[in-house]
């Protein structure tokens, strides 16, 4: 645990909310919920600041992505999203900047990080739950307040003479807009370039009929005719939707994980924190029971779906490691488990996702953790052993690893009973869990080599020992009983040798090969910029802009040019 | 100026070569060029380190550059290039370590892009003059020394027992490769990402079979067959080219600019500084005088023609201002000319860029350079003004600026003689000069919109005054006489008060729309993750591993993970 930062928890719900409002009041007939935010400026997560002008951390990203979650799952009859906020003529004024100006380095990245995540989740919604958002911008919109508006669908920017929708962040604080604001901009609302530079540069930002020539919002909308007009397309984005009518929502209960010193136990996920070794060894146990024979069956155990109930439990934990585990360089990860039924429960997702609409949620909920995985600034290595279930939507686990090493037969003091580690391919390998640069895992490790792909694809259902998952490609190493132990322990001790900071930026070009999207653009070209920028003295130094921000003293600059 | 580095300038030829010994003794009969690195120790471009190792510098890497231009134009015989090491069991160390750690961090960034645009030269001539270059790894090539191989086509490594590739900045020095490596490791060799994995964390590398095995090498060769193997993969290379036989070479000589306190002044193309204002003033001089109407009369002009003696000169400014005049941060951009002429000479590019092969390396050259703008850290601003030829190929020079402003009418003081300022779009503007995204900047301008870009097409040739040119989207703004000189100034004024950091990381966003290339990835994911790795303690602090490598002493690293 570092001392300088609050421990974090990423569980709330609704009940618990002291910023957003989550209004389903009609959405039973309207099909649209409307989700307001209502800043409590005394309630920061941390010290130190008061939330001002609608102005967001890290606890009002919490609830936005717990709302955006139950929405996902508790509320099917939910076709269309409305953001907006409850405060007269503010629509939200983004990150709050005392917070980021007394944060570490680590907290503002890991917190954009988080942010963008959620951001990205509201498009996911849109594109593949018929969950849409729309920001019904009803004051003006600063910087991630914009940034919040720009993950929906549609802007609609109230017209009343004073309403801005603006990126400040260049010509205020020093720094580049850190939730995807530029990326989105010129690459979802295709705005011109030269355009996004002057608005990029302009603190007041764009309002009105220019706002709607330039692509910034969809619609400026006067303001007598705001609530209905906001109602109307709405409703007209509910009408779209292919999310089933009379359907009964999931509730998803709190996780109640157990922390002790060294471990955090879930029910599937278990994770031991070695502090010494700079570790984390997580294991993820696959399902047991009886396999759902029907879509039915999956709603009656709703939350208790192991599918569903170990996903939750694994993206509880990245997000409270990334957040609370800092020094905790590798992440050692392992399933334990019955082949067989990992791929039977597998199965219902495949057979079903298509057609229910909560697995269709489950499938692309594991979708998005492990994206999670995939920009987690740490090391990955996945460890395959006799007793573990690394097979197709579980093999992912492995696949997104930086690398995976694969016991060849048994050790020693292990009774040589049961099998060996074995792996299976199965249809989820081959897209159905793609990442965001819209590759498929599998895809990404043999980049390029099409007919490769193919060649594996006819290898599915198989269990491949060892011997086989090495000539397959499939795993980095598979060490014999007598090699085992020394080769994990002198890799792991090498890796820990290793700069934190080179590692990062290693496994960030590793992990994404050849092609990029939007989303992934986000994550690399941004990003990493905007890594760059707040660590550099003209943003965070006690000159920089970040820091002079508010007290009436203008930033000093290096002028160089980098 | 900076006090902290020396000028540089990026002006040599062969007979001056310190590093590099380029035999053209039989390429006549055999079409091949050996370039051959013998890295003179005492040979550093700056005061302080010793360039042990076949490391290289800055200055090493002008003389490369230098030497693949020149091999270009002046060698139209030369069809495969074979690089490679003098020194007996060394291919190349990689940059000088001593020198990064005790460099700058402005410097080594503009070192890192500089590289990496002369490697992205490199295959840009084996992709498109017909030149190809093959990487004969006679001796351990590190770091750098095996990047410089990855931007051949085929890398043949010596069969020696000890001759190795490695990548060993992540785990020797604490940072990334920086000149590409990683991308093209993934990207171009496809090697799986959990054996680059391995690669870039294993200092020795790797060699024989299992360089082959992992994509790293194409070929290892024994050491007794390896001249004689070399010298046939180079002649199977040369045989597939197209360059023409009996050609005759164009002499690039000496560009001698006339430097002065406060301009740069070339043949056609002037700089005036202002260091008060932070900002350069450049002019390009359009052509003059009879347009060649033949291919045979450019090939008479030779490094007289106009379009290749001005992107001589643009080139080596560009070069000469990033690396000198860091603090100039704007770059105010004009040209001056006849509009006709412009189009003329841009003609000539047109009709014989296809069949020419000096026409062809014109056209990409051109291209190149515009590239280096793209990637160029300042803010660049186009004037448009009466006078003017942003015309075709030189209205890519305002298209790859971040603002266009273009003067409607006349100013006051000036005789309203003449013309108003016009711009003309050609077919130029459609993809002749593509972006390292793979776009024509008209196509970045308006990205996702084909059917504008068809529209656009059709205005091919027309003159394009203010009120149209603003009304198609090709300039930012067009004031009129009486806004003009404020609009401007203030403008420049705003820029100039913004954090040189945040404009540069908002620049490299805007102007990389949409999709990415292998080429674009290195400047952007890869490189921003180096810029980021370079200013953390753990690289060049103190105890970080850069300045602590060769001190027998090991880095501390603040082991938290961002």
């Amino acid at each position: 645990m570092t001392t300088d930062q609050p421990q974090v928890s990423f569980q709330t719900s609704p009940e618990r909310y002291r910023h957003w409002r989550l209004d389903l009041s009609n959405s039973a007939e309207t099909g649209v919920a409307y989700l307001r935010l209502d800043i409590a400026e005394d309630g920061g997560l941390v010290p130190g600041y008061e939330l001002k002008m609608n102005s967001y951390d890290l606890g009002v990203d919490i609830e936005l992505y717990d709302a955006t979650q139950r929405l996902r799952f508790e509320h099917p009859e939910v076709r269309a999203v409305v953001m907006t906020s409850a405060k007269d003529r503010n629509f939200c004024a983004g990150a709050n900047i005392r917070m980021l100006a007394q944060s570490s380095h680590p907290w503002k990245v890991n917190f954009c990080k988080f942010t963008n995540e959620t951001r990205n989740g509201m498009e996911d919604a849109t594109a593949n739950s018929g969950q849409t958002y729309l920001a019904a911008v009803n004051g003006t919109a600063a910087g991630g307040g914009y940034e919040l508006a720009l993950a929906c669908e549609r802007i609609l920017l109230i017209d009343d003479n004073s309403s801005a929708v603006s990126l400040p962040e260049v010509p205020l604080l020093g720094v580049l807009p850190g939730t995807g604001g530029l990326t989105r901009v010129t690459d979802k609302r295709k705005v011109r370039k030269d355009r996004a530079d002057v608005f990029a540069t302009k603190p007041e930002g764009v309002r009105g009929k220019q706002a709607v020539e330039w692509k910034l919002v969809d619609e400026v909308i006067p303001k007598r005719q705001w609530d209905e007009a906001v109602a109307e397309r709405a409703a007209a984005a509910a009408a779209e939707s292919r999310r089933p009518a009379d359907a009964q929502g999931v509730t998803l209960p709190p996780l109640q994980p157990v922390h002790t010193e060294n471990e955090i136990r879930y029910r599937h996920v278990t994770a031991t924190l070695d502090r010494e070794q700079g570790q984390v060894e997580i294991t993820v146990a696959g399902p047991e029971g009886d396999v759902p024979d029907t879509a039915e069956r999956v709603h009656e155990l709703g939350a208790d779906f192991w599918p569903l109930a170990m996903t939750r439990e694994l993206d509880d934990l990245i997000l409270w490691l990334r957040a609370n585990e800092l020094e905790l360089g590798t992440w050692v990860i392992r399933t334990k488990g019955d082949v067989e039924d990992a791929l039977a429960f597998e199965r219902v997702i495949a057979d079903y996702s298509g057609s229910d609409w909560l697995v269709n949620e489950i499938r692309h909920y594991y979708k998005r953790v492990l994206k999670r995985l995939d920009v987690t600034s740490r090391s990955l290595i996945a460890l395959i052993e006799p007793g573990s279930c690394f097979a197709g939507a579980l093999l992912e686990l492995a696949l997104a690893c930086d690398r995976q090493y694969m016991l060849d037969g048994f050790l020693e003091e292990e009774a040589e009973e049961g099998e060996p580690a074995q792996i299976v391919l199965s249809g989820s390998n081959f897209g159905v869990f793609p990442m965001s640069n819209g590759l498929s895992r599998l895809g990404s490790r043999f980049y390029g080599d099409d007919d490769y792909l193919a060649k594996l694809r006819q290898e599915t259902g198989r269990r491949l020992q060892a011997a086989e998952a090495m000539e397959f490609g499939l795993v980095t190493d598979a060490p014999d009983d007598i090699d085992w132990e020394d080769e994990i322990r002198i890799m792991l001790e090498e890796r820990r040798s290793l700069s934190p900071d080179a590692l990062t930026g290693m496994e960030a070009n590793h992990r994404f090969v050849g092609p990029e999207t939007m989303e992934s653009r986000i994550f690399s070209r941004l990003t990493a910029w905007q890594n760059w920028i707040f660590v550099r003295p003209n943003a965070s130094g006690p000159e920089g802009a970040l820091r002079r921000y508010g007290t009436g003293r203008r930033a000093e600059f290096d002028r160089k040019r980098v």
